[in-house]
């Protein structure tokens, strides 16, 4: 899934160019381009799908000229992840009706991929048979009040358990009673299913999209495909998968795992995944000269000379002509701020 | 004088656009330009001449063509301003024997014209006869230890006095006792005296660089011009008029002036000269939001949305992909944190 426009780490994030398409961590791969290189142990590139906004096919072309060019799909227009999930999953079943398919955002990053890998290896054997839904939770390392939280009592790590309940985004006190709890992981958006499974999930609890998509269906891999969907797509209800089948069937699983997973949503989450000098400024950018700045995210890799004097506990960001100053304790005001004029 | 290259307004001026060039007020109208349109009522611009690096030429041609091409001066390399006002005022000698001068650089700021050009004039009535050089004395606002200061006990606004001697930049202390005595004046580096005069005290005082000029002079007008200035004119002194002549010469005299004088020596003095909004923030730049922010000067002209959250006190400056954020407390150490790679 790469259709998000990243709006919280404007500027070097725009609907232009959001985060997934972007060498976030200047590391000298984009977060898309990391996602995909994540899944190469299970997956070929043949068997990669993107679902992306029309407006960024031809980045994520540019950006995996390995996949093939009809496993991108352009969404005419947002319509959260279910609908999404019911396009591509069908596609994909139309092609390989026992298809197991992990699915995954692109925004993300992964400290332990092995340990990743292994987690979704099992979930893939789980799945396969049919019937069930796991979910990859995070074990969480804070009590962090932006995620979902996914309850299964008594699940291990590494090994797949029953899920009791999803929980929304929770205050601190109770992210920190789920922490002591030890039952709770992280919801980070990542399903494992055979096609088959998702398909009957969406028919009992989401029959609106499924309706959609049988009228869709017939246009698939024809020229016509495209026309089809601009005319049905935006139909579809508008909602997340959470919410139209993780929250209501009885055949989730957890297979909870700790890979240092981060979906990078906020500057301060990604200071935290760069490298740090000892007054804990990260940095990315060619020439960043910083003096008397403490626990400060630098990110202006399109500038030349920046020089930075006096701040703690910033973000300094900048690209194509936008710059941000922010304390990183106000960052959630971002978007106010860019719908303030 | 234009050849400066304005380190302290880093990134906005730079050597290769220093601040002279710039419209750093963000009036349209860059300093240079505001320079030459000041002196219009007592100058046509036949007879504005400007000595400028090499590098600059074109620049300047550019931003000023109403001045006649062969009045820009380039010098081959910067020797302080003694050897360029030598040089530019022998050239003018050499086409109006009695020309009666005014010697000004081009990158500070005047508010009150009206009252500055009564002064010029009153100045140059005085110099006509020729054997007296005077300078524009600002009368101080503040204890500034930036600049130097002229001593001229008892003189009057707006009417030539005698000046007793030139004081380096002072100490605060001695910068208030200045300010109270009442007899002192800043030095603008604003000068005024008939060529034959400023010729007979270079001879007197500065004999080295008008040894160098007499060797050039046969080539002024001439092809060969540029040719010789390259040959000879590094073998002047490298020194200021001030230290050079005025500092030396006893026909030394000041008209006080208080016309709202500024060097837009730094940040912070560039900030005093922009209209601010209630907390104090002056903003040069197209679309500059500001959020829980006080007393700071913003000059991100180039950049299209800049957001700047929670900053007291600071210069925001960005230009040509080069970026600045630093204390306006801590700005005399700009220079240092440029030199720092």
């Amino acid at each position: 899934m790469a259709g998000g426009i990243g709006s919280r780490l404007w500027p070097v994030s725009t609907p232009e160019m959001p985060k997934q398409f972007i060498d976030i961590l200047g590391v000298g791969r984009t977060l898309i381009q990391l996602t995909v290189d994540r899944f190469s142990p299970v997956c070929t590139m043949d068997n990669v799908w993107i679902v992306t906004s029309r407006r960024y096919v031809d980045i994520v072309r540019r950006q995996l000229p390995e996949i093939p060019e009809e496993n991108i799909l352009a969404e005419p227009e947002p319509r959260n992840t279910a609908p999404c999930i019911a396009y591509a999953c069908r596609k994909i079943a139309m092609r390989n009706p026992d298809a197991n398919v992990v699915v995954a955002s692109s925004d993300a990053i992964i400290l332990d991929n092995v340990k990743f890998i292994d987690a979704v290896r099992k979930a893939l054997d789980f799945t396969e048979a049919g019937g069930t839904i796991v979910t990859v939770g995070i074990t969480p390392t804070r009590p962090e009040t932006g995620y979902g939280y996914i309850h299964a009592a008594g699940a291990q790590e590494g090994c797949v358990g029953k899920v009791s309940e999803f929980r929304e985004k929770p205050d601190l006190k109770t992210a920190e009673s789920y922490l002591e709890d030890g039952g709770f992981f992280w919801n980070a958006g990542i399903f494992i299913w055979n096609v088959n499974t998702i398909d009957e999930q969406l028919r009992k609890y989401a029959p609106q999209i499924s309706a959609v998509m049988d009228e869709l269906a017939p246009s698939f891999y024809t020229e016509r495909e495209q026309t089809e969907l601009e005319r049905l797509f935006g139909r579809c209800d508008k909602i997340s998968v959470d919410y139209a089948v993780m929250e209501k069937s009885d055949e989730i699983y957890v297979i909870p795992c700790n890979p240092g997973w981060s979906d990078l949503g906020s500057w301060g989450s990604v200071r935290t995944h760069i490298d740090m000098d000892t007054d804990g400024n990260a940095v990315v950018g060619s020439d960043v000269r910083m003096f008397g700045c403490k626990d400060c995210i630098v990110h202006t890799s399109g500038c030349d000379t920046v020089i930075i004097e006096g701040l703690e506990g910033y973000a300094v960001a900048s690209k194509g002509g936008n710059l941000l100053v922010c304390r990183l304790s106000e960052e959630q005001h971002i978007k106010d701020f860019l719908a303030s004029k």
